[in-house]
């Protein structure tokens, strides 16, 4: 609880100043007002983050979490549970989507064993993964709270370490997800938070069928009515319906907050984990930068509550952090847009006419 | 004229069967199904495109076309006509929005003088920009026709000679403008194309108060009053209401789709110029990838005729082939995924239940 105490004083907003004199320098570059719209808020928000003018973005990191979900058992994917080793093993092997749209964003992965049901020791001795195993996946949420409140501190606190660790090669963090069933814990975080009925803001994941999709919000409800998770207390929402990967990102959030560093949440599950830090420390919202909009149905009431608006939007609902690798390609942008775009004076260009 | 005949006759759809087996291989990929939506149709277009599953787009080129409007003399912009060739130096300097995003993209940069009304031959004999000058800008489409008929052929015919010329370094290509008042025709040739009023298609261009967008309205209304440029003759459209760098643009989307490579069409004025490519050959829109949905107003009706949805929504209005630039990373993306990601089987993945 030390690591997660000391962290959480460490996060402050963003710096005023360093926003200010961004903005001041974006309006004199020669162009059109404000003529790249979103990349210049975006390169207002890298300064205020980074309280620098010239952020660096060159190292981007993305880093995926895979956890295991006792849920699964009750039907809730069309995929069986053995698929997220699986999915480990083809990370490692560079033949999935993230390693697809990391090597396109020229940004690193590195895969965390937060808690999947399945031996990946040697995979972990081999360096070709980080392991911080809180558990053989978490238990079924539908009978019995997924985790203890110690185990949901471990999360965060080994996503912090991972931040931490990962900070002296990372200007830049993405998250990335992992787990065959973790739509549902997500939809029931996100239904706790906001409020709304799990109908809601429960999807089809990795693609079910409608008689499948009202028997798991029947799972996720009976999940919260079993569980009761203290709405006012995210470590209770955690443990009791969340999941070890979804901990794991929301502590790397914690952690790149308190070290000032911009953090890209990726797709659903990500943002259940980022809604979990926000509701920790308000202020790490402020270095979260939403990735895509998911079609997965409750992102858009998990965006609301971070008041974050993506910055792509092309119908992905893969997660692995596939989100998180595109939109590096834009953090990249806003940065270059910040420190390599000519002002009207350097460039002896005539300005507008007011 | 024969160039441009010979060309007309080279441009055929995508290739039904090349799209097929790429649909047929996506969905045998490690992840649900489609799951990465957007992106998998563009990798599908991309192999119709090409007739290739592996689809190079390794070297990008985006062609900044520049070109002067008689038109601004109307006072229909915030910027005075000396800027078109300032920002063609700031160009070949490196120092433009342009440049900054094409170095993130790893694309690069050909700037081609269509017409500008300043004296480029020294940049042009140095080897920094491409002459295929028409005139000193064009003539003032309020009074009179912008161009010849000849002059509008000769717009085309020079953009399908810089295709044909860089096509030896470039697998896709992005489209660009510079052109101080370009709006102007732009909306023009919307308004003629789509049959709309010019009110509906007329935006703030750089960013003109309300009274200036009134005589902006007035001006393009008066023009098309005076040349009556007919909708079922594109030539006739582009001579009477278009402009050098419009044309020259047209003629790249032409010269691409003859060549059978995509190109990425920027915003507005780029997309006024894909109305002239689509209307004197409708199966260039199948080599067409649009971008980003403009600021600018009358965007949305002329992607309308082309039945196109762009890739990225970030309120960009700046042109120069700045959206072009950020999209590329999605062509790259989207053809990665084709060809760098593994299957069910290769990856030995348990498939989902059906």
């Amino acid at each position: 609880m030390i690591l997660l105490e000391e962290t959480l004083a460490e996060i402050v907003p963003q710096d005023a100043e360093s926003r200010e004199k961004a903005k001041e320098h974006l309006e004199q570059l020669t162009m059109p007002h404000w003529a790249l719209g979103r990349l210049m808020d975006l390169a207002v928000d890298l300064a205020g983050m980074t309280r620098s003018l010239r952020p660096s973005v060159e190292r981007k990191m993305i880093v995926t979490m895979a956890g295991d979900h006792g849920v699964a058992a009750e039907g809730v994917s069309k995929f069986p549970q053995e698929v997220t080793p699986q999915m480990v093993c083809n990370f490692v092997n560079g033949g999935a989507g993230i390693n697809a749209l990391a090597r396109q964003a020229r940004a690193d992965i590195v895969v965390v064993d937060m808690g999947v049901a399945a031996d990946l020791s040697e995979l972990a001795h081999a360096g070709k993964i980080f392991f911080r195993s809180i558990g053989p996946g978490t238990h079924n949420m539908a009978v019995e709270p997924a985790m203890t409140r110690a185990q949901a501190i471990r999360c965060l606190e080994a996503g912090i370490q991972v931040a931490r660790e990962l900070t002296f090669s990372a200007d830049v963090f993405g998250t990335g997800d992992m787990g065959i069933a973790n739509t549902t814990p997500s939809s029931a975080i996100v239904a706790v938070l906001s409020g709304l009925p799990v109908a809601a803001v429960t999807g089809r994941g990795t693609g079910i069928g409608g008689n499948q999709l009202k028997h798991k919000i029947a799972v996720i409800e009976r999940a919260i009515q079993i569980n009761r998770p203290n709405r006012n207390d995210a470590l209770d929402v955690l443990a009791t319906v969340g999941g070890f990967e979804i901990g794991g990102i929301a502590g790397l959030i914690l952690g790149a907050a308190a070290l000032k560093k911009p953090v890209v949440v990726d797709g659903f599950i990500s943002t259940a984990g980022a809604l979990i830090a926000h509701a920790i420390a308000p202020a790490s919202a402020d270095y979260m930068i939403s990735a895509h909009r998911s079609k997965e149905r409750g992102h858009r009431a998990a965006l609301k509550i971070l008041n974050k608006k993506p910055l792509i939007d092309l119908d992905l609902r893969l997660g692995e952090g596939t989100g998180a690798a595109l939109a590096m390609n834009f953090v990249e942008a806003a940065a270059r847009i910040l420190t390599e775009v000519a002002t009207f004076e350097e460039a002896m260009v005539s300005g507008a006419s007011s």
